[in-house]
């Protein structure tokens, strides 16, 4: 458990507080107070219990991973549950950690079970400047959010790049294979788990910038607003993303027909060149004792050159047809 | 018949009495009584009409089964109906069972018509502490529907275990065969009947959690906001599962397809290869007089290169066109 | 035209009068009056417009048929369209047959153009029984229409019947034929036409039974809401059809894909034997002088050995692939 | 520009009237004047702005054609803009035509730029009776809006009619070919169009048929609610098509792929009975020296016999697994 | 960043001002003024938050660019984020250029990081004419709007023609490949990019048109609703499109399908004719030494009968079964 304390008109934000000291600290409301719980003990389960006096399904959900974005107002405190991107996710295995937290007149309380780059990127802030602290508890959960939102963008350009590479494959591709469609299946349950999850988000940022909450209002709401608009883009960004990976299925499949087709293809032209010729052929390999042709002095040549002809023609049809070139354009 | 009493500050709740007692219990408004019907008979349904004066119609919902969760008030009680799950349920049937009841101000009632482990586990909870009723009926209905809910979460991880097995089989398996396909559409249908469950349950669950009833009110809500949080993530789940469940579809016709394209150039090999060859063996099989290769000394062996260079040439042009390796991968 | 008067108290529904008696009988407001017109006349329509005093527009309403279920509220009366199931309908051709009528303070009237199973089942109830008729002329159309709501279940039945028949015989047929694509798909019209009609009807009984009309009320509301709550199910088993429907011609597709797969393979592992063997029994069959092992004692033997390994072989691989076997499961 | 005008009262509806009379007409506010513009001038549209005072931007609405139907009031006068059916419309073309109309407290404008049916039925209706004009300008409005709607109908039994016929070609075709293709297409696209228009005509409807406009009011309401419940109807016809057509397009693909089965099932057939004939024959065709069956007296006709009974073998194979037969059904 | 100004009455819009009169300028109510800041300078920035005061997050979202249309109200003035159509746009390549804007009571402010035709078009506007300015701010911002999208409309109109284009290769193709398919998948995203910018814009024209802001009102609404009818033809044809761009991968999926079928016609056509030829063929190469018709004098005639018969019995099945013929219709 890791204390901020801004006092008010202070040139720097105050660190290295321990739990005995928060009573007296919580009293003073014209300070604002940051209490970071990572890997939270027991311990600090019961300070939110008794010192916070928070209702303890709250407590309970906070403990308990696994819950979905939500934000509810009690009389004295907002309760919120947001979902950062991990940091080992990839756009095959869409990975979000959740981050629990209360937002008090003069304090934030964040809660989480690991280690979390935006938090850590906030509390290094706060040890460079003060600022994020100075409009009061709102402004510093915004900061949060606001960083916590926008380290989906990383995620969201891999998800852009590896699609891009993905239709690539695809349309390049010699030989369809259940990899691709693997990974195409892969992708796209991240990319639905990732809409699920920012429409979750958007509504509680909703109506966190609307007013809806006593403790964010006025002033801060412009900023809700900005994350708000932020986590509009994701949203949009992961409706995009559905778009293209549902063209991508379509373009897999179409390309596996195609491929079909340009195998029909060169079977039909093959056994339409061979057949006809095996059988002139085999008729003159039979063995009747009349058959005059085999007696003629050029006959054998004359069948080599009906035998060619066939062929050329064949050619030149499937040419006309337009079955034969590359058959692979 | 089963009925709990709790009397107000007793350390324990009191059981085994008759339904003759039960109009003197409650007029005593002070207590909290659970009255269990399982497998109800007549008289219990008479009780229900008599004593406690419920609306006919839904006695006769709770005598017949297969009704929709739904939750309606009446002017001094509130009546249920919600879907546990059964205890034989699979994820190729999903089965629900009814659980009717109602909320008294100083009583609950269920009303089932088979054994219900959730409704077990209450009992078993109710003779070992008396926590679940020390905050009156609505507490001791939001006991009961939260291990109901509960109860799910079982079935749940099932349908997850049996949609990775499934992906894993139809890509692993070797012969696309109508039994996967049968086991993905009922897979599909179960899905789709617990996402109806849910949402419905979902819808009655809010309602209960955000006071419309004036029956469950104030601090108890935040108990009811709980399991409302559980359905979410149930029928989140429920959603996910549609996803996995509509790709393993689209997986298994893509897996038909590449097969189809891997037999077919099985089909197209052989048949380049060895049509040209038997051509080539049916021309020196003529029986012209006049067919000078014939009296060669090694025609016969010129003609043996010829085939195999023609056999090279071909099994090179399908190798360079990525139609060769293993075929499968 | 039939007229049904219950006179409060009375111990029979009375019957036998005739469109003179009706101005007197309808004045008399402590009267249930049912006016059921069968086969409607000019006459009669003219009764409804001069008598009654119904809006023009409702009596056309009900003189043309083909319209959509709905509810209308005019200062003295209520006016419905509601559809029932027509006694010749099959799971392929689903059909409806409209009931118009009107509900008055005293009185009910139903329009139909054809006889109607749920109206005579009424008629055959009030013979026998006042009791649809003691609680006022909101009881008596509730008697109507849950009536009305209760004959579709026997067709609900059908679809289920026909709905497992129909996945029995995809699976099991031995050759995807038109027959059961069209069979699909004449269910799926119906299923579709069933879940629009519901869905409307389910409209009308929210709001008939939400307190939306002054003529049905208070005590009336919980049969309305029972009718509704039929309702529900019968949508929501419309929405199940529509998903099993859906599933069997993903099946179908599916199973005509597999017996693709299935024949390719068999002209595959045809092809892939036969070819080599002919091409070396041609080899064999060729006529150069110079061929040594035509001249050897045991050539045809070894030759035939060849062949033999070549098949088994072939077999052997196409056996481990998984193409063999009985290629039908 | 045609004039109608109607004095309360009489007999008939004059005509005749030119503009120079206009401004004194609509100072009488008992008449009921409509006023028709075919083909517009110019000067119709100085007149629209300088006498009526319409808003100059619906003035440009009516002079530019394609827009959408709707409805927006003034505070002196209702603009509004529908759609009726081109005479020349097919179920492959859907087109619809522009109506632009003003009604005001007693007088309808209508403003279209080609002859219009069904605004030619009105004026023809008006000369032999002045019934439509006897109630005021909504009601003359609504006779021509209800002339306007009923003119879809014979289009609406056009696609009833093109897609039972379509079909049957589906189901009967023997050769699956992009005409039916391109038809199925053609009529998907005029079904989407007729929703999309129909279902924002309803919407205008829905508004003038409840009270939203001043000028339609009261006694009115009942008969644009009618024109509402048609259009309901056609809306819901509309639905019933897009049905239809997708069933259509899901036959039509299941048609080809059934075909696809039966072409590969005879090739399959006539590879697997001749492949191994001609290889018995190709190995009798071998020049071995030592093949003891060629010297035996009836080895050509026990061959003939072996031949036959393969054949004969592999007809009942391909008859037990249901391949063979008319393979058409 | 130029500066346009126009004092009521004035013949003429002045222009050529510096920034340093702007603070002057805006005193003056009766004004209006227009600054256009085409690729802005940190200059015009600071302007923005120091003269304007416009709150930070809004000149935030200014400098960068990647929002989406959006539109929000601070007391004193309305800022928004409209799209337009960038020039270099391509129907594969549907590409939007945003451009921020503030409304206040007697200015307006644009601001563009691109040159833009819908502006500079206004610009020369505004110097031949002063009637955009000649009704105040909200006027001005009609006509910039209004302009915006109307250039949407020749890309609408190039999508048009790609879409028919498209439809008319697919059908006409001799070849399906994957270059059509590429073309579709672009198309179909390029529509859905199209389909969502303007849903958003219809959205924030609705809001400007429907009285919401009070900077836009009364007399200016009808104009901004004219926008929005605008907006609403280009969503509609952008639905159209969707339905178009549906219906041509239906279609290339389709005549893919055809084609196979025709393929594959031709190769069991071939092969059904050939194969029993052969076959006869094989069976007198044979070597039997009894073979009767070998040593009769017709044999070798009567068997190059008895193949063609063959044949032409063949040509006759399948010319009965509709397979022969051009095959490609």
């Amino acid at each position: 458990m890791e204390i901020f304390v801004y006092r008010s008109g202070a040139e720097r934000v105050e660190e290295g507080f321990t739990a005995e000291q928060l009573p007296s600290l919580l009293q003073d409301r014209s300070l604002v107070i940051w209490i970071d719980m990572e890997r939270p003990t027991l311990d600090d389960d019961r300070l939110l219990l008794d010192l916070f006096k928070f209702h303890p399904l709250t407590v309970e959900d906070c403990r308990m991973d696994r819950h979905h974005p939500k934000v509810e107002e009690f009389p004295d405190y907002l309760f919120f549950i947001v979902h950062g991107i991990r940091t080992n996710t990839t756009p095959e295995r869409f990975n979000t950690v959740e981050v629990d937290g209360y937002l008090g007149p003069n304090f934030v309380v964040t809660y989480h079970h690991e280690p979390f780059p935006a938090i850590d990127y906030i509390k290094q802030l706060l040890r460079s400047t003060p600022v994020p602290c100075q409009r009061g508890a709102a402004f510093l959960l915004h900061h949060i959010l606001d960083r916590i939102v926008d380290e989906y963008l990383p995620a969201l350009d891999d998800f852009d790049e590896r699609l891009n590479k993905l239709e690539e494959n695809i349309f390049s591709t010699t030989r369809p294979s259940n990899r691709i469609l693997e990974e195409i299946l892969s992708l796209k349950r991240s990319i639905l788990r990732l809409r699920r999850i920012s429409s979750k988000q958007l509504d509680i940022l909703y109506r966190m910038s609307h007013g809806e909450f006593r403790l964010i209002s006025g002033p801060a709401l412009p900023f809700f607003r900005d994350i708000y608009d932020h986590l509009v883009r994701i949203a949009d960004l992961a409706e995009n993303y559905r778009d293209l990976i549902t063209g991508s299925l379509d373009a897999y499949l179409s390309v596996i027909s195609n491929r079909l087709n340009e195998i029909m293809k060169v079977l039909t032209i093959f056994s339409a060149i061979m057949l006809p010729l095996t059988f002139i052929a085999g008729v003159y390999g039979m063995n009747f004792e009349n058959m005059p042709e085999l007696h003629t002095r050029y006959g054998y040549f004359v069948v080599w050159g009906v035998m060619i002809a066939i062929a050329c023609l064949m050619l030149l049809i499937f040419w006309w047809k337009g079955w034969m070139g590359s058959g692979r354009d």
